[in-house]
């Protein structure tokens, strides 16, 4: 079973330490504030505060040993640099770490980190595409131009089967899946499935062509 | 054309910010820090150096007439609530607000905020699960138990056809699309298509599924 | 008997938990700071040194189980906003706050708070009434019009009687109260009734009845 | 026409500042924040934005010829003592000053201060007596064993006739004001008045009559 | 014996409470920093580390019954006024004071101090008058006019008898005592008396007699 | 005419340079602080707002044409000492300097400064030999034996004639002079001199004597 | 002729780019500190006041064309990682950067750095060699085992030729110049030169031989 | 055996210090900061978190005993003045200083300081000297005219024998030693000694000379 290492428990590192647990992981807290500390004492498998820019420290920790280290520390870039220094000479295989800005993010890849992630940069991106489409609900992108969006039926479509629609060949875009709250998920629907208000449909399409059904059923 | 407002340019509001103005809105932009503002003005529609806690300074700039606020303010949460309940007040229809804490979230609730973001939280959920499965590159979830993934087609996958992999009866999900990176997006792929190593594949499914199938291709 | 819980004990907390326990009730009183919390242990009935913003804190105290909490937090609204949804959220059935400013106070109407109290303001209004007249000591706002004051009774009117004052006559205001330091209060006093120099008299009337009877005796 | 002028102009500061202006007079409101100066400009009759332990100021300002000055200073005890010694010596007639402690006070009374306010301390016994009885809206306290108290009409009294209450044979206590919203204020009522839920008594008694009435009219 | 009580061990009280220990008596020194409470314990009869501004303190080291509290409180002017107030509150017979501005010594005047001490104004002064005057070592102001001047004897003035000299003729100042350093003090020296380059002399005359005479003895 | 040039206008250096342009000295101050530059501007001959350690601006000054140097800065150690040096360096004759603790004036000695003051330890030793003598209005310690003493005349000499009291035969020590508030100073009175309560006498003695008469006056 | 850009004009960067200047080359000082780039813009060919993390003002200074880049940076580790991976980045040929600690020199090693200095270690080492020498001037390192060493030449030496003291039999090691004050430097002396006290010598052999004969003629 | 206490354990300090031990000589380390003196413990004889300036903390520790005292205080000039001046008063024999400036170094000095050391000046010009010559890998300057170079054998001398490259025919300079990696370090080489391309070759002569030399092996 891998074995995780987390740098940094502030918001982001907090959220992906829980839900590593959550998914049946062991993972190693570190944080230099106690109260940070004992807060997530009841969430991680082991947690400890320490100062993880110390070779010592790590050493002593085993971190070594590890699969898996992430650098989430907040808003330090100095400390983000000397640790993930610190967990690539000491031989952690896989390192990923958090970066504040694109500097900073050149610098880790630099490094030799493995993903350097920008959360908020990131999310950013995902809310801007929610807001504008308001019956997005998620979304994948595939390529360039195709994607794959999680979209909320709308009350115009509620009582229409998919031959009324008929995404294909008017916008040709193809609903590949429909979660039906109380009656689940239908994949590969058939040409007579009904819509309801509550559904979501998943469809695949180029971006053209969801943004045209999007705006369609808007109205 | 929808128009929006955006209290707060750091690292989520502006990139945030930016996407929108990509995709063709017009954004204005409010943030305390002039340098900050200066940085933005090349990006957004229009960028303003004011606190947005004051009602005469959201009054001058006519943010009443906005479809859409969001308020991104990065740590200051006294700031969060007074700019949030300022945009409730003047009129503004639909307000989005970022949390930094699960408090904070439900202070923003009670004050009627249409949407709470926590980006870092909902970052540390998504790479977890990308930690943990190195094909799976993004994914979205349907329900409680179904996914929709998008993985890497791993080597041990290369040159085989779907009929022989055969996820239907061997880990009932379904490959629903192939993006190959020379020959573009194959939505609904036949049994005969052949999968190669650079290939991406979107794979639905319930968790179980998903996730046997995934463990299969690592090895 | 009623119970209350005070959060912050600076000089408007510690006055008001003060004076209910005077008036004979329970008060817990709850402040970050440790010496604050220290000189209060001996004027209410329990003290905690905590931060009150903490759901975990204020169910181990108990704090549901209150008939009113009071949020008398110095100068954070932050820590306000919180505390207040805190003590909501968790039960308490009657919730007051003060408000740092009339934004402040709009935040904590959305939050569900029974009454916002601004005690600065409101002082700084009663003490400019009892600048602009002399005499004046005390006095309640019956309605837009009308006034019940409590007035020093000036040298002029030392040995006169109520008849011969004839408030009702000359100004439209009645005199129905009349407290002697040594002869104790006079309610519904009769015409006979002579004032001395010491003596407080209650008026109730117009706003400008009592005005126009305070200038006339000023002189 | 009487001249005041304001030194501090914070929550106290300013509201007191507002209401002697609405009640007609000039007022000067000094304070060392440029930003509080601009914010009270359009309130006050004169605002300068100075350090009002400064002699020179003060004279090249004329407070000399004010009849009253009110050193309202937030929280800097220095600050407070020193304006107030200078108002003093310069001659100003009446000096009024808001102390933060005891302490504070006590060292103002020594310096001739007129009059020593405590408006936390004040409103914090005020607030209490208000929390403890739910009908009392306001009250003035004519002696240690007299009140004058404002109090809602409760549900249990709608549609009853003073003479059906009889408040002076049951509890001692006398009503001798009602404020009927629709009706306008009724002094020294009659038997015959009928009370209704939305009125407004004013009852004069002694702390323990009135007391005893609160609770009857609770229940 | 007398016994004294210094607030405040900075450079002016800690030199004062030597002083006084090494004259015979007992001092009670009193400082907020504990550091610098330990360097005094070897010098003063007692010292303690407690906020001279808090009543119970003052009263639990049974301050009340000092002959002679001095305030040497260093740069704050607020904890000087404050504990000054708090020895004259409490029946300390006489108290002394350091000011550190002119306004700072009204106030202390106002609180009833005995004596206001302003070192650093009044040894300006002293050294003032030494470096106009190479010769003079020190110095008492008799009166406006009178001066009692103590001069270093000059090489000029070597071997020279008072009569040689002839003050009181030359310039109207009289040499009331010399100091030999191997001779010891001559008090009201006869006219053979001759004077060597390492004495010290006493001269008693106008500022304007003593004056001519340094000028004279300059050259 | 000589010139002095006085580093730091703190209230020693203020006072100092004060007194020497009164007593009719050229005086140029400098210091840091450009509001305590502006302040002392009306006060001394030249005045400027500048870092004093720094080479050039002395220069600039022509500091070097300066008789004498005073480093009179506050209370920062490295100042005092850089400043001193340069003063030294430059070719300033006569450099006195300030010091804020004994090692302190170790290191200006060793720099060469021709003398090293300690305002507040000096004041603190005058003032406590003024506390335990009441009548001891001041004093110069000739030799380590010998003082001339300023002693205001006690209420139990009043109308006694230098010789009633007799000073030289009963303790040994001479009243060498009497100021008379209405008369006058007279020097080396007669036997016949009669005091007055309001009179200032000088005494010469040894230390022993003088407290002896003292402490004789004093019952 | 070579260009020469500095990060940092704090004293080892002021130092080298004063030396570089000299030494006839062009040198450009970037500093964020307005008067540390005032101060250096006598000294140095071109100074400006800028954020040498900010790519923009990077390029807008034309820095790509610069042959050779020096990172400087006093404290702050942050600042010299950003700046050194912004001067690779544009593509400045060799880039040389100081480092703090060793964990900072690692990432700069990482980041490309062709050379990371460490001046106060490296000075501290050649420090330690000629405190524990008093002959020793400076020296070289040649390899493990071998040193040259400037040598003053002790007085027990005086007079002697090389012949006597015969180094390369005794010790093993040799005299390969000599520098004579008067005299010049000799090199290769012959074997009948004399050395005189203030003479200085330059020695090869082992570190073993040098001290030996070091050990030698300090006695 | 000499034994040595270093004031200041910074980056100077503690490299100075380890290389002394290394050398064999005892050395005791001082500094203020309690975790420096925990990393150092390991490393030095003796090491004591104490205040340096203190003079009965450095009598406790016996530091008169001391052959030689350094003082390597890192940025704060005021206790590295007194903390020399104590050194230097308590009677350490020898004592060196790091100085933070040229004033700095000029107080050093009058207080009789054996030597001043500025390590970030020193090493800014030696790494000025290496980068404008690319193969100058160390120097010593024997004299205003005369230095001894190491240089790096560059690629163009490879298979060259001194006799090819005759440099005291064509430069001036001679080569008295050369360091080959496999072959050791051979003193005065003969005529015939090829060099290689990694060999070291150590040269005297004249600045000029060297220079050219330098130059001429470059291309």
């Amino acid at each position: 079973m891998k074995q995780f290492v987390i740098i940094g428990l502030g918001r982001f590192g907090s959220s992906l330490g829980k839900e590593l647990v959550q998914l049946g992981y062991e993972v190693l807290g570190i944080d230099k504030n106690e109260e940070t500390v004992d807060d997530m004492s009841r969430v991680l498998t082991h947690v400890v505060a320490a100062d993880a820019t110390d070779e010592e420290t790590l050493r002593a920790l085993g971190v070594r040993n590890f699969d898996c280290g992430i650098v989430a520390i907040g808003d330090d870039i100095q400390s983000s640099i000397l640790a993930t220094i610190q967990l690539k000479d000491i031989g952690v295989k896989s390192v990923v770490a958090k970066a504040l800005s694109e500097l900073h993010g050149r610098v880790l890849e630099k490094l030799g980190v493995d993903r350097v992630i920008y959360p908020e940069r990131d999310m950013g991106i995902r809310v801007a595409h929610q807001l504008v489409s308001p019956n997005l609900l998620d979304y994948i992108e595939l390529s360039k131009d195709y994607t794959i969006a999680e979209l909320a039926v709308p009350n115009c479509l509620n009582g229409k089967s998919l031959q009324d629609i008929n995404t294909r060949a008017r916008y040709g875009c193809s609903i590949v899946a429909i979660n039906k709250p109380k009656g689940g998920v239908i994949i590969a629907p058939t040409a007579n499935e009904v819509l309801a208000e509550k559904d979501v449909m998943v469809v695949i399409g180029t971006n053209k062509q969801i943004e045209q059904f999007e705006e369609a059923i808007v109205r």
